[in-house]
C-alpha cells in the first residue's frame, strides 16, 4: 500500500502555511486563553460582543416570508442588485448584477477566481507578505504562486519587481488594499502605474493577466483616507469584497467576487464562475444571509473608535522604544520586532501574557503582528507587558 | 489574445451537466413559476413553511452568548461532538470528535473529500444515474469520472460492471443510498460484497481505494426499513451527511463528513481535510448553524406524511397507466416516460402545467422524475394534467 492518502496538491498547500501551522499548534498558541489575564492581539477577531443591528438582521430575517425562504439559492437576483446598488452608492460605478457572485466571505470569492482561472502550471503573482491562504489556494488549483516582496519603506512593491515576475504562463496577480499586514493604502500614482504594467505585459505575453483585488477592508480606512479600488485602473479586474470585516463577524461567511463593468471577458466569465461556486463546495452564502444582505450592507463597526486605538497604541508602543509605522486601514500595526528574532520576541511577549502573530510564521520576518480588534480594557491591560519586554531585551 | 477566460477543468465541468444546464436555462423551465397554477416536482425543494422548529433555532442562536459568537469558526469541538453524540445514539457507532469535518452540506463534504483524495488523472468510480454534480466535481479537481450503470431490475450497480471499472488509477468510489435518483437502499448483501470486492481490489492495486458514502438521504426513509450505511462494511470509508434534506432546509448548508473509526488513514488525513476545508473557500458551515447544531439535529421533517404522498402518487399514476416502481426512501418517483423521448414527454406535462425532471438531461433517458416534496394541495391539482398527458401519447 502506498504512503499519503492526501493528494499532493494538497499536502504542497499545507508546506505553504507549515509555519503558521506550527505556531497555531504550539502550546503558547493554544493556551493564550487560559489564563482571563491574558491579552490576545494574533487574530482579528472580536473583543466586543457582535453589533446589536447584525443580531436584529439575523433575527429579522430568519422569519421565512414564504415557502422557498430556504430553498436552494445561488447568486439571488435580490441580493445581487443589493450589491449592485451598494457598490453604486460607494464607489459611484455600476455593476451589472449578473456581473456579482455572491460568496462564502473573502475565502469563497478569493477560491472561485482563483478556481475558474488557473489551469495547471498557470502562475499567479502575490505580494509577500501576504495574506496567508493566497499561496496554498494558488497551490490546491494547480497553479504556482509566484511571490513579489513589499519595499518596506513605501510599503508597496515595485512595479520593476512585478515587471520581471511576469512569465507567458503570469495567469494573475492578487494585490490588497488596504494591505494585511501592512495597512497601505496603495497610491493612485502605484494602481496607475501597474494598470498600464498589465496591459503592456498582456500584450506582450499574447493573453490578459488578470487581477484579482483583494478588497477586504475596504471600508476600515483611517484619516479620512479615501481607498482606490485597483479594478479603476484595469480592466480585468475582479473585485473580493466580505462583510466579516465591516461587521466583524468573520464567522458568518458572506461576501461577493464582482467582475468590473469594463471587463471585456465579464459575459463569457459567468457560467464559468457559477460551475466553479458549486464544484468547490457551494462557496455561496446561505439563504437566510443573503435575505439580511441589505440590513448587513447598512452596518459597520464603529471606525473612528478603531483609530482611536490605533492612536494610542501607535503612541505608547512608539513611547516604550518600538518602531512602527501608522497603518492607513486594517485591523493591524506592524511593529518591527525588537529582538531579530521575532518568534523568541514573541513568546517573550507571550511570558508578559501578551500574545502578537510573529512575523516569522506568516512572511514577514523581523515583525509581530498586533490586531487592533482588541477591546480599551485589553489594550489598558497589556501595555506593562509591551514595556516589559522591550527593555528586557535592550537591558 | 488567447481563447476561453475560464480553466480548462472547469470548462471541461460545465460540459458535464450540460444538458441539465441547457434545461435550467430553457424557457419551460425557467417559466414554470410564472402562472401559481403550475406544478413544479423538477427538484427537492420545499413546499410548505419551513418547520417551526428551524425559525426558532436560527432566532434562539443568533443571541451572542460571548464575544466570539460570531468569530472564525473552524470544525469547532463543541459540534464535532454533537454530530459523534448523533452518531452514536442514531447509528451505535462511536466516531472521533477529531474525526468530523462540519460541512456546508453535501456539496462541501463531496467537494472536500475528492479535493483532499484526488491527483491529476485519478478515477473516481460513480453510480449512474447520478446526483447531478459528482462529474462536475471529479473533473474539477482534475480527476477522471467513471461511470458504472445502475441495473434498472435490481436498481443497483452490479458487482462485476465495478470490478470491471476498476483500474490501477482508481482512488475513490461515490455511492448513494438512499438512492437519488432510483429511491434504492442499496441491499446488505450488495453492501457486503462490495466491501471484500473493495479490499481484493485494493490489494491488487497496491493502494487503498476509498469509499465515499453520500447518505444525504438516510433519514428520508419509508415502510420501516433500515438504512444500512456503506461505511459498516468497508474500513476506508467517507460519510457525507446534510441536514438540507432532512429539514428540508437546501439554503442553509450545514453537514459533515466523517471518517470510519476503523479507517487506518484517519488521522493522516485530518490536517489535509481541514486544509482543504479552507482553500475549496471555507467549505465550513457558519457560526450560527453551529452553535444551532443541536437542535437541528433533533428536527426532521414529516416522514410519515412523505410516505403518504408516495403512496397516492403511486397509486394514481399506476391507475393511469404510468410504470414505476415504489422507492423506499428519498424524495423522488421515477416513472418510466410513456413516450420514448422524455424531453418531449416532460413537455407534453408541461403543457397540462406540470413540470417535472426529464430523464435524458441527468443520465436516466426513458425515465422522467418526480420530487414527491410536493404539497397535497399541488400533488391533487397536477393529477389531471398527468393523466391527460399520458392519455395523448397513448392515444
Amino acid at each position: 500500500m502506498d504512503g499519503s492518502p492526501i493528494a499532493k496538491r494538497i499536502a504542497l498547500a499545507q508546506q505553504g502555511v507549515a509555519t503558521l501551522l506550527a505556531y497555531l499548534n504550539s502550546a503558547e498558541y493554544l493556551h493564550r486563553s487560559d489564563d482571563p489575564e491574558n491579552c490576545d492581539f494574533v487574530f482579528g477577531n472580536p473583543n466586543e460582543m457582535p453589533l446589536a443591528g447584525f443580531v436584529e438582521a439575523m433575527q429579522k430575517w430568519s422569519v421565512p416570508q414564504n415557502k422557498d425562504w430556504f430553498a436552494y439559492k445561488l447568486n439571488e437576483p435580490d441580493s445581487r442588485e443589493a450589491v449592485a446598488e451598494s457598490l453604486q452608492a460607494w464607489r459611484g460605478v455600476r455593476y451589472d448584477p449578473e456581473d456579482i457572485f455572491l460568496t462564502t466571505g473573502a475565502f469563497g470569492a478569493l477560491a472561485v477566481a482563483i478556481n475558474a482561472l488557473v489551469n495547471p502550471g498557470d502562475e499567479v503573482i502575490f505580494i509577500s507578505p501576504p495574506w496567508f491562504f493566497y499561496a496554498p489556494m494558488i497551490i490546491a488549483a494547480n497553479g504556482v504562486p509566484v511571490r513579489v516582496l513589499t519595499d518596506m519603506r513605501t510599503l508597496e512593491p515595485s512595479l520593476q519587481a512585478i515587471e520581471e515576475a511576469v512569465s507567458r504562463k503570469t495567469r494573475a496577480i492578487i494585490l490588497n488594499t488596504p494591505n494585511n499586514p501592512t495597512g497601505k493604502l496603495y497610491s493612485e500614482g502605484f494602481l496607475k502605474r501597474l494598470g498600464e504594467l498589465l496591459v503592456h505585459k498582456s500584450h506582450q505575453i499574447g493573453h490578459s493577466i488578470y487581477l484579482i483585488s483583494d478588497e477586504s477592508y475596504s471600508k476600515i480606512i483611517f484619516d479620512g483616507r479615501k481607498h482606490l479600488s485597483p479594478t479603476r485602473y484595469y480592466p480585468h479586474s475582479f473585485l473580493v469584497y466580505t462583510y466579516g470585516k465591516t461587521l466583524l463577524t468573520p464567522g458568518q461567511r458572506i461576501g461577493y467576487l464582482a467582475l468590473s463593468p469594463e471587463m471585456p471577458e465579464r459575459e463569457a466569465l459567468r457560467e464559468g464562475l457559477l460551475m466553479t461556486q458549486m464544484v468547490t463546495g457551494y462557496a455561496i452564502p446561505n439563504a437566510l444571509l443573503q435575505h439580511a444582505i441589505r440590513d448587513l450592507d447598512r452596518l459597520s463597526i464603529d471606525i473612528p473608535h478603531l483609530q482611536t486605538k490605533r492612536d494610542r497604541m501607535v503612541a505608547e508602543l512608539r513611547g516604550m522604544g518600538y518602531e512602527l509605522h501608522v497603518p492607513e486601514g486594517t485591523f493591524y500595526l506592524l511593529p518591527k520586532s525588537p529582538d531579530p528574532d521575532d518568534v523568541a520576541f514573541s513568546r517573550r511577549l507571550g511570558r508578559q501574557k501578551v500574545f502578537c502573530l510573529p512575523g516569522s510564521v506568516a512572511e514577514m520576518p523581523g515583525y509581530f503582528r498586533i490586531s487592533i480588534t482588541a477591546s480599551d480594557e485589553m489594550i489598558g491591560r497589556s501595555l506593562a507587558g509591551f514595556r516589559a519586554a522591550i527593555e528586557r531585551v535592550k537591558a
